[in-house]
């Protein structure tokens, strides 16, 4: 498989893929729905809609969209029963793919965790939001985790939230994809724990603690994308200059830098949450279409592959 | 006075402004000499140049700068020297704001809060970093703090990061500025300890503890900066949608948000750090030429008033 450098070789991958199975929990929701409509109108994906049945339909109608047998819709008014009948569809297999609808994302997430009918593996969950970096030439599509599920990830907790980007960049094509954790700057300060942490997971990579990728932090955003500020720092380092994956040490960080790359850099985005036996999908109601659709390839992408 | 609503609006009220002098510690530095001469072309700015006055003449003359003489140099190789010598320069009303030059930013703030021979007024000192968001059509000029000086500030440090950040609104003209606290989401979450300081900062506000501003949050950014995402959510909010101050909980969340706004939405930018007798300038090698100029202009602006 060829490095896929780019949102539109993404869609175009995809495409080749056999179509995946998408169940929404809680599907009467215009943001989930108008996401499986895109997918749907795109051949890449089939969707189970578990909700309110009248609203649903209400609204693929207000959607504009005319052909509501084409989907499978399974009745249950209530959110958390909508969540369980949803990851039981998952678990006997009918499905590959977890949509987050209209309840709310600690409610769903609490029914994937659960010990016993969850979607466990073990693993942490985290969420990985890419960008596409239209400066560069090859390696436009930039990670940053976790802005979305771990508020304030522990040591072990980081090496977690690395392995989940890392494993979607694998998914990419790019396999040995270079991992900046970053700070206010590149230098190692005890009164700033996360660059404490910084220090511990790139010696734990050099030593082949951590596998498939090249780790190094603490790194400034600038000295982690930008070449030219690297050299200009003098900063000697594998990773710097052309992070692949960007990772932070708290979610205000994350969300805040990568809803900055949205709203203000007006770069295109997709994210996913790795971590649970299939690629769940949240759906945001500010989410452009395309973001959706970005974000179902993502999910698509990452069903392919064994967790 | 009008409200400035733009960095150009900014530079042109500096040009109405009676000269100032800026005063370099360390002042061997190519980051710093240049900033000085944009300034000096500008004729808005004097330099007394304190550090190695033959690497001083001879980064002048690297930079094609030919009129030596129009600068004042003082000799003083030692960077704990200079930092002190530009300090006492300052106290003797001789300069009116002070210019980093090659020392480290901890050297410097150290002689600035040298209990006896530095800058302190007792307020805390903090980065006031302002880009042109040229999305909106007033109120162009939003303020992210702090990045640049604060680790991790408690509830007390952060209403000083805001009083700073306010008192730079108002000498811009914006009298009543909307300052949103940040986080990742707009919920008040007992496991986000930034969450609780954004709601007691916002309670004291509507008490009237805090002045001269309307404080809100906690904000995720989409909210606090798009009217349609503030809308979308729900959220009613007198700064939601429209902030012209954004604060947030942590070093890394501000510099990575800042740089964020620098390197990929090629916003315009300034910073000044305030809370000291007066305004300092920590000019970054990586800054361009106009952001080195836009913050002198800022520097200039809050000479003016009242520490």
């Amino acid at each position: 498989m060829n490095i896929i450098n780019t949102f539109d070789q993404l869609v175009n991958h995809v495409k080749s893929l056999s179509k995946k199975t998408v169940v929404i929990a809680a599907a009467d929701n215009d943001a989930a729905l108008s996401a499986i409509i895109e997918a749907k109108k795109l051949n890449i994906a089939d969707g189970i809609l578990v909700g309110d049945a009248k609203k649903i339909q209400a609204i693929l109608e207000e959607l504009n969209y005319k052909d509501i047998h084409n989907f499978k819709i399974i009745d249950e008014k209530d959110d958390k029963a909508a969540a369980q009948k949803s990851i039981e569809i998952i678990r006997s297999g009918e499905a590959s793919i977890l949509l987050k609808g209209k309840l709310s994302s600690s409610l769903l997430l609490k029914a994937v965790l659960d010990s016993e009918k969850g979607l466990r593996t073990g693993n942490l969950l985290s969420d990985v939001f890419i960008f596409e970096y239209p400066e560069r030439t090859e390696n436009k599509l930039v990670m940053i985790s976790d802005g979305g599920i771990n508020l304030n990830p522990d040591l072990n907790q980081k090496i977690d939230i690395i392995k989940n980007a890392v494993s979607v960049a694998h998914a990419l094509g790019n396999l040995n994809p270079k991992v900046a954790i970053l700070s206010s700057a590149e230098t190692v300060n005890p009164n700033l724990p996360g660059t404490i942490d910084a220090a511990i997971i790139s010696k734990m990579n050099e030593r082949g603690q951590i596998k498939g990728c090249i780790i190094d932090g603490p790194l400034a955003i600038d000295n982690a994308i930008s070449m030219e500020s690297a050299k200009e720092k003098g900063i000697k380092s594998p990773v710097a200059g052309n992070a692949d994956i960007l990772i932070v040490n708290n979610i205000e960080t994350g969300n805040i830098f990568a809803k900055s790359t949205t709203y203000f850099a007006k770069y295109r985005l997709g994210h996913v949450v790795i971590g649970a036996k299939v690629p769940i999908l949240i759906a945001s109601r500010s989410d452009k279409p395309d973001a959706k659709l970005l974000s179902i390839c993502l999910g698509i992408l990452m069903s392919e592959r064994k967790s």
